[in-house]
């Protein structure tokens, strides 16, 4: 039976209004045996929202517990609501060859960095192309007033200055251009050595042969 | 000024017979910024050979004193001649932000993975998808005696053994494909964070927009 290498966990980190949802789609799009990592949350659903879909859906309680068990790879309290991403689904896609993307700003890329699971991170952070380019997209998303704005260019600033933490960087000039630079880090860390355990089956092969001539 | 990144050594390495010229001249091809490194050697050139093109020709005790004074990257005996790569023009394109190309077996790779270079260097091992297959470039390629042509499948085999202390590596099914993959591998490590030295001037314009806002 072919080996199944491990599955990656590809952390994508970027400012707010840098286009790393579009860009996420893309690559989600593209890459089949890719999946997009579910984060747990203690915040009530919104109309339309599913569990298991948008977010796992949890009391405080649970979502504590499960912090206190380890079986949290990060967390984070946000206003109040406690996210963060569970491990269990994310060792199952692991197994099974497949890799998780992970939408997460750089507290959460630390953790899961510094996780269990380290070893097999790769971590993508994506800039603007300016910061005229950011705050348009930021103004695009909503109508949000000014100092709501403001407070959101600051937290991305803030983002931003945890660039050189990630393995790769990627300035996202243009979309179609980032996208491609998604999937040539994606298919470059698939074609590393570790990660193609079904070669040592292939070498013993070509051993075999050459003993047969 | 922007600051320029330094180059990347890339060792290629392979089997002979499994396509690896081939797929060296199609990266060199593509990417205007990748030199081919040029080796050293003691062997007498042959009609047509050019000093500096083919090889540098250094007599046997020139050859013996840079390897004394460590201007060798690496360096070997073949049938009683020295082949090795010189450091310096090495170290130049590095500094100019050029990628060298290096086409060296497992021993050569070694060298220069294990040299004062060494953090800068990426590694890649080419494999044939079949014996049958390297049997046949091999032989399609002169009219060696079988005798010659088992030598050289068993030093092929020898080399092969070698794969797995390779960073990535690419089985050479079709040489567009692998050839391919190649880009793939050299696009992404450019994309590396420490590869983009210039993104600390760019982030640093990028506080300074916002501030000015």
């Amino acid at each position: 039976m072919t080996p199944t290498r491990r599955g990656l966990l590809i952390i994508l980190s970027s400012p707010s209004g840098a286009g790393k949802s579009t860009l996420a789609k893309r690559l989600m799009a593209w890459d089949a045996n890719l999946r997009f990592s579910v984060s747990a949350t203690t915040r009530a659903p919104r109309p339309g929202e599913t569990d298991g879909v948008e977010y796992y859906f949890r009391s405080k309680h649970d979502f504590e517990q499960m912090v206190a068990e380890g079986e949290m790879l990060e967390h984070a309290e946000v206003f109040g609501n406690f996210y963060g991403t569970p491990k269990a689904p994310v060792e199952a896609a692991m197994k099974a060859g497949q890799d998780t993307l992970f939408d997460v700003d750089w507290q959460g890329g630390q953790q899961i960095r510094r996780s269990s699971l380290g070893k097999d991170v790769i971590s993508i952070f994506i800039l603007p192309p300016s910061i005229a380019e950011l705050e348009s997209r930021l103004r695009g998303r909503a109508q949000d007033s000014d100092a709501v704005i403001a407070g959101r260019m600051a937290k991305s600033m803030h983002e931003i200055s945890h660039w050189a933490e990630y393995d790769y960087v990627v300035v996202n000039h243009d979309a179609d251009q980032a996208a491609e630079e998604l999937k040539v880090i994606l298919r470059a860390e698939r074609a590393r050595a570790e990660r193609q355990p079904w070669l040592t089956e292939f070498v013993r092969g070509l051993n075999k042969e050459f003993e047969a001539r």
